[in-house]
């Protein structure tokens, strides 16, 4: 059955027009599958009740096996897990570009139903939705439910990418926040492929002061609250992959989206995000593959946002004390809130669809990858540059470790598990090690 | 030779009378040892070409070797180094902290040449002082002479007293800041004993604006400066110590000295610092022995010095987003400018001359402790933690980080070679993990 989910949607896709390979995330194939079509509160409940099953799925093993086990959990209703093990298994004599451009194909039949049922989109999910499913339902058109939606395809489509690489499984924690709100964190650790991969989803709510909602600004623009209160809400994806091999790059992506309601009642509302690679080695084919894919994504809504965000990248991750930026860049922007709020939010989509067609290609060409001890070393210092990018000047860990109720685990969940601080470390020139260096320190266009 | 020096220095100090054990830390014999009489300007130029003499100290072998290496290095002017070496020699069968203790007896001859000639007294330094010899030797009488001269001979103390438990050498960096001053830098790097050692002295002057005076003292006085702009000389020496042996604490200490001239001419001058201890499990008996040390240091100047810095400690080591201290604190204090230039100097002198004696003996104690995986594992996670403070908290790395021209390396030096950071980490209770974490939760009074 899993097969056949894939196959139909695979000729569904090879028959469409061809479309640019950035466009399409494989969209949660769970979602096409009409599991149960009651969505009653009451089913919404006993639904949620089974939140705890999500935490068994993809447990490391053969690839048969998992196959097996793939097949028993999409008659179970996991239809999303199987669509991505089947797209997987199916391409795995294509190489490692045509696999993913491949695999984004696929799930276009899928994406096509993005405004489907809330319950069954929400199956696919890691967890049930922060929001309640029946708040969800009543306000289907809302952008904050859209956006909610969205974020948690995101991180679903990606763990499952993930899990299904490594063969470990990431544990998914749900908290709540006391101030309003609250999150899902998945995290997986010390697994075959990843040394940590962090996907966390927050939706949180409540009042702001004048000062907090300028300083959440990135233009600092000044908003006017009832007694000096705004209401808002701010939710967003976020992930850090940080591979054991030093030939799989570090991956990060976010994509946030913040309302604040200002004294007349008018809403105030922007998007924020992006997705920047960080790998230890140089390799010019990734390089060209992250950014162009970005690129085609971008295109679609805008032919300046690729330059302008990819500039925008290099300039916010960059590590000042160092001198250096703290990988090879990708997009970045905040503040968006233009031409219209739909068109901002396709934006965001592409962009958050882009995400495993960007970065799961990289990661199984060098699955197999060799490395020496040195490199691994040399891993653990950048290791080591990544963190003290993330404590001293990323915007979002400084925020979280400045408000009180913040969810500590799930903010440094971006830290790496292992790294390391060399005295003096520079490479000899005309090193693999130096080049990388010298790419950190003159950042270059790939595209 | 080496042992002869050694002899009679102990044997003078034990006939003194009984002191008490923080009052004396191992001042440099070298010093006692007048290998030149001359100190011209042609001599001190001679001397400093000497310089990188200084990077072949101590380098790592067996005990018996080393010693012989002692003896040529004696002849060559080391003393310092030698009868630091006798000292732990002889002391072989007594245990740790009467070893501690009868090492500090010896020196009490030696520090009674405190104001000795300024040449001689350098030629115990890890490398020549940051400022000109003949410069200190025309302002012998002036604080910035006298301080610069501690922090050297702190230095070399500490490094030595390392260098021997060890058998590494450090690595001996000179450097200088464009705008004025400079330093020296000394790391031992993933030596038998310690993963990471840095001990730093800096000394630098220029110029401030008014805020940036404001910012470097703590109370944030106001300063009137000429155009705005201050005069100043900074001078202190850090050190951070990362063992390998989870039963060995990580030790930080650090004592400075500001000078600020104001638009009248008159001088706004105050002194910094603080020693403190960040064990990976509890031991009574050392913290006890530690915060002991510290505090009959303290109470030799005022019988408020100890609770008062203890405290400030506890609450400056504090990593907030945790709801931790970083360890078991010690003391630590700033804006000291009372009651007197003369006695707060001498109570910083107590401070730094404790360094020793507070934490050799417990490195001693604890160097062949057997430890486990999992007890490395948590020195790993702590030691993630010492990374967070540092990074997001400490006063002086932000200020470091922050300033143009600082010297990276220096100020990131005390980042231990390799930390982790493990998602949710959480110890089980009852275990000793836990009893560590509860102490870091609730400081308490080891005296």
């Amino acid at each position: 059955m899993a097969t056949f989910v894939f196959c139909s949607l695979n000729r569904t896709a090879q028959n469409a027009a061809r479309r640019s390979l950035s466009s399409h995330l494989p969209r949660l194939a769970g979602a096409a599958q009409p599991l149960c079509s009651a969505h009653s509160p009451a089913l919404t409940l006993r639904w949620l009740s089974r939140g705890t099953r999500f935490r068994s799925q993809g447990t490391p093993g053969s690839s048969a096996a998992r196959a097996t086990r793939r097949g028993a959990l999409a008659l179970g209703g996991a239809a999303a897990v199987t669509a991505a093990a089947a797209v997987a298994g199916f391409l795995a004599n294509a190489n490692h570009f045509q696999r993913a451009e491949m695999a984004t194909r696929v799930s276009t039949a899928v994406e096509e139903k993005e405004e489907g049922d809330i319950l069954e989109r929400c199956r696919g999910f890691m967890s049930p939705p922060v929001t309640d499913i029946a708040v969800l339902q009543g306000s289907k058109a809302e952008m904050r439910t859209r956006m909610e939606m969205l974020i948690m395809e995101t991180q679903a489509e990606f763990c499952r990418a993930l899990q299904e690489v490594d063969g470990g499984t990431f544990k998914v924690d749900r908290w709540d926040r006391k101030e309003g709100g609250g999150g899902i964190s998945c995290v997986m650790q010390d697994g075959k492929v990843f040394e940590k991969a962090g996907v966390n989803v927050s939706v949180v709510f409540g009042n702001l002061t004048e000062e907090a909602a300028r300083q959440m600004r990135s233009r600092g623009k000044v908003l006017k609250g009832k007694d000096g209160k705004l209401p808002f809400c701010a939710m967003g994806v976020s992930s850090v992959i940080h591979p054991k091999n030093p030939h799989i790059p570090t991956v990060h992506f976010n994509y946030r989206y913040f309302e604040i309601e200002e004294e007349d009642g008018t809403k105030q509302w922007w998007f924020g995000g992006g997705t920047d690679l960080t790998p230890v080695y140089i390799n010019k084919e990734d390089a060209f593959h992250f950014h162009n894919t970005l690129k085609e994504a971008c295109d679609k809504h805008h032919p300046q946002y690729y330059p302008d965000y990819k500039k925008w990248c290099d300039r916010y991750f960059y590590i000042r004390h160092r001198g250096e930026t703290r990988g090879i860049g990708g997009i970045f922007f905040d503040d968006l809130d233009s031409p219209t709020q739909e068109e901002a939010f396709n934006f965001v989509k592409s962009c958050a669809q882009t995400v495993v067609p960007c970065y799961l290609p990289i990661v199984y060409k060098h699955l197999n990858d060799a490395f020496t001890d040195e490199e691994k070393d040399w891993q653990q210092v950048r290791r080591g540059r990544y963190v003290e990018f993330n404590l001293v000047y990323d915007r979002g860990v400084k925020f979280g470790l400045a408000t009180p109720g913040s969810r500590i685990e799930s903010i440094l969940m971006s830290l790496p598990l292992t790294a390391r601080w060399e005295y003096m470390h520079e490479p000899a020139k005309g090193t693999q090690e130096a080049e990388m260096l010298e790419v950190l320190r003159n950042p270059k266009e790939w595209v």
